[in-house]
Formats: structure tokens, C-alpha cells, sequence
């Protein structure tokens, strides 16, 4: 049963904020304010599911494409060398907020290994990063 | 430039054997032979692409829809509480086999935090799991 007041529905109906790289009419992306490594986004559906599994099948192009876009943004904004996707599916995988997301993280694999984040990110630092991407997408 | 010799290049052309435990007209899944939890396979579309970002948009849902029914399955067959998906772009951020590949891991964040296997899973426990995966698919 998807949880209404999770904080990605809040961000979604505009209730709290985010610092926003890209949205069109199926899909959101905006900065983890808990980042991994410099310039970690995270991109999320228009549509109440709480894992890849509950987003019904015709909605995953779309949400790819959102996905596909961003990566490249991240990409091309961050000068990564690599681009790392990562999606948890339930609490059990590591899962955090019970909306659905992707992660795009402008690095590798061993940045996966370091503990993650316990202490938000400044938001200067978060809204340069943004402005970085964001020159790489077309809004 | 897509390298057309890659490992999984040639089990698309049935140039060397893999596990499989499903095929449509977009995409093929077939058991990691180095997995990092029992369970772990991938998904790869039939298409001459190095990274999700060499996909043409148009191809995006119909690997995902071939990526969340294998997920599904996986989760079903494994009995797994969760399920991550991987998937590097670039040898700077892990990928090993230049052709895209969505990993499906029935296990967690922390499992990724493990050293990856160097060794080769033993062919019959690949084939004890792929069976308990394709109980879930229709074929």
C-alpha cells in the first residue's frame, strides 16, 4: 500500500522542497540532499508506486527516458568519467523513502562501498551542482 | 564505439552458452556466472549498446518492461525481501563488459559492500536457481 506522506509525494505536490534539475510530464529529478558523491540525483515517477515492480509497464519508458536524460546531464555536468544506476526495491534491499527512484551517481561501483550519508549536504553546494547539470539539460 | 567481440555480444548470437532464464524480441536474461548473491542475473536488450546512454529512447520500455519481469521473478523465485538493480556506465564506474547490462540482485545495499566474486559460480547452482527464476516467468 503506497504511503502517501513519504517525502518524495510531499516534494511531488510541491508540500516541501527540492532543488530541482528536470521535470516533464511523467518524471521528476532533483538533488539527494544526503549525496553519495558530488552531484547525486535522484529521478522519480509521477506515479504512486513504491517499487520498480508496482510502476505499471507502460509508464517504465517514460520514466526511462527522464532517467536517460538526467544521466546525461549528470554526466556531462559532473565531467564523470562513469555513471553509476541504482534502484531499491523494499525497506530489505536498503530502500529509504517508499517511492520509487533512481539514483545517479557520478562515479563508480566503490563509491557504493563507503558508508553512506548521515548529514545533509550544504545547500550551496547542493544548488551548484544543480546548476551544473541543469546547463545540460534543455528546459 | 560498440565492440562487437564483448562476452555478451556473443551469447546474443548463441556464440557461447549462458544460462537463460528469459527471452522476448528486446531482451535476453541469463544468470551472472560470478554472482554477488545467489540469485544474481542480468538483463541485457538486443540492441549494439555500451551504455544505457547509447540506447535510442525508443528502446527504453521495452528493456525495462523485459527488466521488471525478470525482477519479479527473481523476487518470487529467490524468496528475496528485496531486490537491487545495478547497472555501470563506463569502465570508471565498474561496468566490466561493454555491452548494457541491468544487474538484478535479490539482496541488499550492504551485499554490494562485499568484494565481488573472482571466481566462477559451479554451472549446477546457476542452473538450481535460473529453474526457481523461470518457475516465475511465462515462456
Amino acid at each position: 500500500m503506497y504511503n502517501t506522506q513519504n517525502i518524495f509525494a510531499k516534494i511531488l505536490r510541491g508540500e516541501i522542497p527540492a532543488i530541482k534539475v528536470y521535470e516533464d510530464a511523467h518524471t521528476l529529478a532533483f538533488m539527494d540532499i544526503m549525496p553519495q558523491v558530488n552531484g547525486h540525483t535522484l529521478v522519480i515517477p509521477k506515479y504512486e508506486a513504491e517499487t520498480l515492480l508496482d510502476l505499471p509497464p507502460e509508464w517504465l519508458g517514460d520514466f526511462m527516458q527522464g532517467v536517460q536524460k538526467v544521466a546525461a546531464a549528470v554526466k556531462a555536468g559532473m565531467q564523470a568519467p562513469g555513471i553509476v544506476l541504482l534502484q531499491l526495491n523494499g525497506t530489505a534491499a536498503g530502500q529509504s523513502v517508499p517511492h520509487l527512484h533512481m539514483h545517479i551517481i557520478p562515479g563508480s561501483l566503490i563509491d557504493l562501498r563507503k558508508p553512506h550519508a548521515h548529514t545533509m549536504a550544504k545547500p550551496e553546494d547542493l544548488e551548484h551542482y544543480a546548476q551544473l547539470i541543469k546547463a545540460h539539460l534543455a528546459l
